[in-house]
């Protein structure tokens, strides 16, 4: 991942509970669903730094794109869990930032993702993190 | 809708955010997803009864489908925005149930819909409401 | 629904697989995912028309948004159903359009919905239908 | 990966429209929908050889469940493209399969997976994929 600061951002948790919506035909949560579950811890995490994403791309122009993701899926979810994402930073680079997402019910983690985030402006190519981010974060 | 007595059952109550996975292209939540949000009440609604679903079906065999929908689009929501879905239950017949759901953004209902669920037995036929559910709800 | 004018279009038709992503724990087709397949239909059923939604968007300013749902839900669906859409207008007013739209599994008719579609202007106002789309409609 | 053999199965592809659904408030797919994509082309895929997960679940009591995914977000795709997916068997293992999965948009790869699949017998353990499948594959 090039030159990265590592960093030890402590960890953000956001509760998720399992709706009917979330599971398929096998009694667990479908697959693609825990990207979701994800992405709303990632925006209640901006949202606890006093950032709001709206906002930051009216003004600023940027906004942030996944750019990689590495899940393992590790136990089934099932309807009625209360799941926790527990977000932690892990890298921040100019443009970049990489995010561990881990999803824990009770004592067992049943998914684990690395997320690699890059920061966009306004013509679709990388730029820099805007600095109240980068303080934010750093 | 025939015989079906009206019952006056105080509203239940139930927070959605909206986020990104919510919102179309139009930067206004999917059509299709509000159903999502009234579902995500149903199912809360149940649990504030004491009743889970999941033993519902595994000791008396019954589920509930949703038989029928209007729903009525008033304002679009926006990422980011805190809804409350208002449901009350509008009737109580032998094997149904009929719930107002509404949608509301501060003082401001943005979406109504109309449900009709049916009590179905494991033989997927209609069946009465089990006691202990009619008992809660009448 | 006011003054408006019948109209004998014939029906479009557009087939949809369900897939895992479709199903819920009942092993059925999600309800609110029925709305999807009725909207992949209302896409496909304006491309087959020679229009394209995003350029008319740019063009005019004015876009479609789902005003009102009755939908009826008579069979379930299940993994691997092969589905059939059928698309008939109803009616077509000034800013609204009202379709009907099935979906049959072979012989069966498994849902219903009746949907209202209103023209919004780039402001959000209700517009009149652009005139192109008037006339093919007409 | 451990001892798993290469395999040089030729890629079946599949075709995917883009729908209102997919897309997000920033105008595209949103990220965990590629994963809805990439599901369906597995289904075609296993139709494609004259399986039937439905039976196969039901005679043998196996399924397969997703353990790991990589996924590389290229190219962002748009309401309206016309994408296509290809699948190919990278290993095939005692009771693990690898797939590569990349989605393309005329000569433009705009998303690339690494699929780990494990089939799962009726009491939730790992076992050896059944042979009629293991002989489709080889």
């Amino acid at each position: 991942m090039g030159d990265i600061k590592g960093g030890d951002f402590p960890a953000h948790t956001f509760a998720v509970r399992v709706y009917i919506e979330d599971t398929d035909l096998g009694g667990i949560v479908y697959y693609a669903n825990y990207l979701k579950f994800i992405e709303r811890a990632r925006s209640e995490w901006v949202r606890a730094q006093g950032m709001d994403q709206g906002l930051l791309r009216t003004q600023t122009g940027v906004m942030f794109v996944v750019r990689r993701v590495e899940a393992d899926y590790l136990r089934p979810a099932h309807f009625g869990d209360l799941l926790e994402v527990r977000t932690a930073l892990i890298a921040l680079g100019g443009a970049r930032i990489i995010l561990q997402q881990d999803i824990w019910r009770g004592e067992s983690r049943i998914f684990a993702a690395r997320v690699v985030l890059v920061c966009l402006g306004a013509d679709g190519h990388a730029v820099r993190l805007p600095e109240p981010m980068r303080a934010l974060l750093a």
